[in-house]
């Protein structure tokens, strides 16, 4: 990853103030913007629940390009009704009026308590002083980073480069997400955030087209809670600054594997920063009958809350594994199953193997822990990266709201 | 429930004894016998992994007449492959042989860990034992009971009587359950465990087809983790014994009502003593598009471990509810919907609900919580049992293999 950071790519600006949505006094409204017109897409939650910010993106995306995003902290302004609407739309007048563009130019994102009208007041004055702050540098990165956290630990952000001609090509992304991680994005569809620049020329349908399967293998793939948001929402903005076109599918495939790491490292991040969460869990379901019941498969597992504890005590349990598996619609055939934790074949064929258990438990007792379940009957395959679940976790969720 | 168990309806006995199965050396192997043949329904899990019993299970329930069930806890018997196979033949065949019948009159369960092969000795000492501890009395009904518990802290019974005719019918049940809770049992298909007595004269197919949909309307309508087990079982004994024949339609209703609460209470009685639970949550969905909907949006709710949570710190925070139903493949529309939390409405068509928040935190303090969704758009309704997510179910999980 070395130094790189979500402005890396050529041709963005951000910035960020502390505007008082957040009870912390932290930062919590912030700007990403691209210098000139950027081609766009985005993915948003696929939840009948959707908040005002996600309606208002959706049709503010349709054309695939964008001027910039507006982002506050503290508060989703989800459930808010038709004055959760009118307030999602201003913050895109307000935005487009600092960025000299039009309101359908900027996409409005939102995170936080579900069901409190936005406090607009502070919004406005949070709007124009991130705009003043905008600028290119590490720091504004950092800042813009920090604004849209909101019960995460620690900034997620990833970054990596790929060559494409003679041209260097930079991808770069950030996101924010601890609970309420369940992610289910469709196309023009997390309280997933994540904000991706590059600055790759490249077409909106071609971006789109790449975005997704991208998506799919990444931020479709974690799951904390298994809580599908009310306001989930990836976007990623191509400035074409670096003047490399992606063009030629040999192109689009460097590309698309660039952008696929990108996003399953900050999806990755999300699992690790995971309310109370001690570890990441990798579930990794190979020679599944396709490509369905392999993703399926993994899911049940990942959101098993015996699986889960069972992680959190370092407990080789593998029957609760196996179980997950054959409860879905899946097809699952335990005669022809294995599963290996840590490297360690537990069960074969429908049946246990003899393993050292101690020695099982020590190797589970680290900060990544990869379960193998192989089924067997296809050749498709699926990883889903979730946590283990803690006491902490209740403690956060316990105690939220009130 | 007055002074009503298991052995209350007539024609039923059963014993219980310590074979050592359980580690912590309390009854572990029991029996639980009509004196005539019995007609008997059965349902099982569906998880495509199954425990052996399970297998044998299905088999000896085809013809609809039982004179008995063997049941041991401590060792489920579950991912044991042939030699599982053998082993819950066996017991039907020990048990067989006491009982002076066929061994496919007889239904195998077992309830405890998985992938560990049953120590056959003990079994076969313990089913001996517990023919020679047969008897109609309370005690041995207790017994009975206490035999068949794992995690669970209480016993769980339910029972009522039906007049038919001149006739009084009595239907009784027990059931066991606290963890990997949710079940979803199919036709001749939990580690729940349900056995219902009834001296009721009524035809195999007929009860049947009065099981289904008081298992329906109960045991697949509590969640605790929503993990399916691999050996969920509940089965019904008729003995006729009561002289009272179901062959009227009215009739036939009246025993389906009381066969359904008898079912339901057992079931709530699982979600109360859900592991680490505090208090049941009764998910009521009303008014939803159609039964299928209705249901899996109560489900979705009952599920939500930031739900559960909530719960558990007595948070009125109904954005986790409202977005839980809004993240299933049903149809939900907000602008149609209102919910309640015991029975203060907080959200309704789309927007929140001013409500005092002290007052309706103070109101989820208690054993019982019911949230209500109307949904708005249909007829259909759905109830699910769950209970709150607490700390203590994580250390309960977090430890209980190693």
């Amino acid at each position: 990853m070395s130094d790189l950071h979500l402005l890396s790519p050529k041709g963005f600006r951000a910035g960020a103030v502390k505007a008082g949505i957040k009870a912390s006094g932290n930062l919590d409204v912030a700007i990403l913007t691209c210098d000139a017109s950027a081609t766009a897409a985005a993915m948003f939650t696929t939840n009948k629940v959707f908040a005002a910010p996600v309606k208002i993106g959706r049709g503010h995306i349709a054309k695939g390009s964008l001027r910039g995003i507006v982002v506050n902290a503290g508060n989703a302004n989800a459930c808010t009704g038709k004055q959760g609407e009118k307030d999602a739309m201003a913050m895109c007048r307000i935005a487009a009026a600092q960025l000299k563009c039009a309101p359908r130019e900027i996409l409005p994102s939102s995170t936080g308590i579900i069901g409190h009208v936005l406090p607009m007041d502070k919004i406005e004055m949070g709007i124009k002083g991130a705009a003043q702050d905008l600028g290119d540098t590490v720091e504004h990165a950092t800042r813009f980073n920090d604004a849209i956290m909101t019960t995460d630990t620690r900034r997620k952000l990833a970054a990596e480069t790929v060559k494409v001609g003679k041209h260097t090509v930079t991808i770069a992304g950030v996101c924010k997400g601890a609970g309420m991680i369940g992610p289910k994005l469709g196309p023009p569809q997390a309280t997933m955030l994540a904000y991706l620049t590059t600055d790759a020329q490249i077409s909106a349908p071609s971006l789109r087209k790449l975005f997704q399967p991208a998506v799919t293998r990444s931020f479709n793939a974690v799951t904390i809670d298994d809580h599908q948001s009310t306001n989930d929402t990836a976007v990623i903005l191509a400035s074409g600054a670096s003047n490399a076109k992606i063009n030629t599918t040999v192109d689009a495939k460097k590309f698309l594997d660039a952008l696929t790491h990108v996003c399953q490292f900050l999806a990755y991040q999300i699992a690790a920063d995971g309310e109370g969460a001690t570890k990441v869990v990798r579930i990794e379901v190979v020679n599944a009958k396709n490509d369905k019941d392999a993703a399926t498969i993994a899911r049940a597992i990942a959101n098993s809350p015996l699986v889960k504890c069972a992680m959190n005590g370092n407990d080789p349990n593998w029957g609760r594994i196996v179980s997950a598996a054959g409860m879905t619609g899946a097809a699952f055939v335990p005669e022809k199953s294995t599963l290996a934790l840590q490297g360690t074949t537990v069960y074969r064929k429908g049946r246990p193997v003899a393993f050292d258990a101690m020695e099982v438990s020590k190797s589970l007792a680290t900060n990544e822990v990869v379960a193998r379940l192989d089924c067997g009957i296809g050749k498709s395959s699926a990883t889903v990266w979730t946590c283990d679940l803690s006491k902490d976790y209740v403690t956060i969720n316990a105690d939220y709201h009130t």
